[in-house]
């Protein structure tokens, strides 16, 4: 599948409505931690996509755009999202909804051509990284945090199933 | 996690707008086929789900209620959902919110109290299980399945985010 900005950009504006349809009003076990080594509480991935739009996807673009390869991207932290555990999932839900908008707002003033999809960034860890690489990486971290989110709310249920346990593939990965 | 009717039937009845939220109106590479071994394309998923809803789910429920563990639930045909290749996906998704919420109205019902959660059934292949393993699995299967849509359509990345790759667990599962 080659990547076209359209397809990159049909994910990424669907990803509020997804986490917002999946995760609102859900009852208070299913957001917080779980036990098991993969225990990210799902409030706490909306908050990492929260501090995503803030501190990554565009900011990097921007870099690439200014800079190219001349100057490496901020490395992002990981962890920049700790405050998400005190903060309601409906509160994040809305703040990455519009953050989001803001960042696809961005994306479409920069007017990007094909061609600009092979210019070129540096990462701080994985070094030459293309623009194009950037963005569909973008669209995949989306959808893996919506996979970690089903996958850590499964965890919650791993004994509840009893045997059907071995035909559930999001429980024995 | 002790298993809430309320929190499963949270779960049941989020999956169609989830769904919808995801797929609804993505640009057709998404919806079809990828390359790899795990290669389920997201649309044979919602046909697979919309095949559930007719023949798994409240139909096993029933047997439970009418016939305790004395008779066998019907196999389910995995496979069932062979036709969804050729139903647009907006139609799939429209079958699986209808028949959706008729589910879970003959789910409430059927009126279970916390006592019936404990009642045996009888699986083909797995043999005893309760009613309230098999409440538990409807829902961590639509998790499933999500997580394996957002898999499926990763994949289809997994060369376009360059280097990337190494810290996006979805593409290295």
């Amino acid at each position: 599948m080659e990547p076209e900005l359209s397809d990159i950009v049909a994910v990424l504006e669907r990803t509020p409505s997804v986490l917002r349809a999946l995760l609102q009003g859900l009852p208070e076990p299913w957001l917080g931690k779980h036990e098991g080594p993969d225990a990210f509480a799902p409030r706490e991935v909306v908050g990492h996509l929260v501090h995503g739009e803030k501190t990554d996807w565009i900011p990097r673009l921007r870099v690439i755009l200014a800079h190219g390869a001349a100057q490496p991207f901020e490395r992002f932290d990981r962890q920049g999202y700790r405050d998400a555990d005190r903060v309601p999932v409906a509160v994040l839900l809305d703040e990455l909804e519009t953050l989001r908008r803001a960042s696809l707002e961005a994306l479409a003033q920069s007017g990007l051509t094909r061609a600009d999809l092979a210019r070129e960034g540096r990462h701080p860890e994985l070094g030459p990284v293309t623009l194009g690489q950037l963005l569909a990486t973008w669209a995949v971290h989306d959808l893996n945090h919506i996979g970690q989110i089903v996958r850590v709310m499964s965890a919650g249920y791993a004994t509840a199933v009893g045997p059907w346990k071995q035909y559930l593939g999001i429980l024995n990965r």
